[in-house]
């Protein structure tokens, strides 16, 4: 797929100063599109002005909320591509706080793509939603006819945002993909606490010396994908004509255990250890055990594959955050 | 199942002053069940005082919005069980405006279920859905393993909140219950457009001596339920125990066409005529042909089936309707 479509086109990231959202507008900014990132800074979440630092000159920073119709309205005028990254993140928020998940990550969407509708119904619309949507599996690795039982409110609003984008590409014709993404991890991402973004959290606990907690016997399996992988697929699908209308797992096919991953996190920072803990309840009650998609549905639609070992993604995260620790710590 | 379990018996129901909701409200009081509505009479919906005029003097009515938090939260204490059905059921509304359908039926449900984990935990919550959240099926009768492929956002609301329900229920450890309502018909539906509730419409068509329109051929294969059985089924899966935490279809397992519906509705209201008709772009595109559900598990769990044929259900329904035009056309 050649990612020269976006040289001089016109681009929306929403989420656009978080750690997915910051890497792709970096990236865009690269291959000559001209970038606008929406970004609310919303509290416990990945914005960090930071993250864009790298392309600051070269791109527009809008601050306001996914729900703010008006300013959204404003904000997808003229554009070509339309990166929907927003949304509220945390797996346990909602056990105590319902409505986030459902004012940002459900409604929001609908905000945006009623906007869409309105003002620019030309405009490919790419959303990232996440595997959680598929909730415990019976067979691995997990394809996309798989049964969705999602388990928290986190996760069944990113269900429902899904089927909302789907119902505007379908209704209402629109240009639209979903990609259901996996552990995904990289520079970028916040460190801060460790709601979301695993990875990333026991590269902090690695970097800082500290016991990584592996949580019940650790030979759960999951896919860990890095960053860079993970902005080369949303680009590719994203301008391939073939992926609108579809949901795509994004992820890792090469399953890795958690003591696995540990070990590698570990062995490549130099310091930090690890110790298995229980699980708290909540985590057990949301824990969906063994999870890898199957992702040749990607592959061949938009020609995408992952690129960078575990071993190397996780250099290139570790030096990062060596080099701007204070940015994020 | 012993419907005396509700004698004296402390009830919400919401969307009570509504189609299905009144019914259940009569049949409760009958019960001996001290029964609260919660109805905001929203516009172009069921919601009619007049449908509760048998036991008006027998039950509190409070007008309130289901997103009302503080109403909503004062309203479900003490209540032993809680029958939920206020929402937005136009299929098309989402068409034109995607928020009601987000803000009734998503977020009003979420707060219901957030007032009874704070407030009233014991409670049992009997929540309607529909069997929209199917879509297209390959597979009939449909069982509630079929994959869930809600066409519009009426259909993917009602199913986001199933979910809300369930995850309530499993991580709140609430005592929930999802009833899949299939075509309901019967007396105390509105009967001033066809939005919605298509029997009754056909039925209004025909005791108006009007032309019904058929969509296609007429071929298409519904389930059609009358309101005294689908509300015996509500009733025996809340007193079900082991109905807690299960989602069943509730319908009628015995298919009809719609060509079948029209002819016995004239031959039964002794006037009317019918007509084909095209689809409209927008039906077309919501229509999922043939429905109609395996109601096997609602059957075994709660000790209900289907008594009324549709010639007798039929027949009431239009009795009621002729003493009573004019508080319904």
């Amino acid at each position: 797929m050649d990612l020269n479509v976006y040289n001089g086109r016109k681009v929306l990231i929403t989420g656009g100063l978080g750690f997915i959202g910051s890497n792709l507008a970096i990236s865009l900014v690269q291959l000559g599109a001209q970038v606008t990132v929406l970004d609310v800074l919303w509290p416990d979440h990945g914005g960090n002005p930071f993250n864009v630092e790298p392309v600051r000159k070269d791109l527009i920073v809008n601050i306001c909320d996914i729900r703010d119709k008006y300013a959204v309205r404003t904000l997808v005028k003229g554009k070509d591509y339309i990166f929907h990254l927003a949304g509220q993140c945390s797996h346990v928020l909602g056990h105590v706080d319902p409505y986030p998940d459902i004012d940002i990550n459900i409604r929001g969407t609908a905000t945006l793509m009623e906007s869409i509708k309105e003002n620019f119904p030309d405009a490919v619309i790419v959303h990232t939603s996440t595997r959680g949507v598929y909730g415990s599996v019976d067979r691995l690795p997990v394809k996309e006819d798989a049964p969705t039982n999602p388990k928290g409110l986190y996760e069944i609003s990113n269900l429902t945002a899904e089927k909302i984008v789907n119902f505007y590409g379908e209704i209402h014709q629109l240009k639209t993909v979903n990609l259901r993404l996996s552990n995904i991890y990289g520079e970028r991402a916040q460190m801060r606490h460790g709601k979301f973004g695993v990875v990333n959290w026991f590269v902090r606990k690695a970097l800082d010396d500290e016991a990584i907690q592996v949580f019940g016997d650790g030979k759960i399996l999951r896919d860990f994908l890095y960053v860079e992988d993970c902005v080369d697929a949303i680009l590719k699908t994203g301008a391939s004509d073939r992926a609108f209308g579809g949901t795509f797992n994004l992820g890792n096919e090469e399953p890795c255990s958690f003591i696995e991953l540990v070990k590698t996190i570990i062995d490549v920072a130099g310091s930090g250890r690890w110790e298995y803990a229980p699980f708290t309840k909540e985590r057990a009650a949301q824990e969906p055990g063994d999870f890898y998609p199957d992702i040749s549905r990607i592959k061949e639609t938009s020609g995408w594959q992952p690129e960078t070992t575990l071993r190397d993604g996780l250099l290139k995260t570790i030096e990062y955050y060596r080099q701007h620790r204070a940015m994020y710590w």
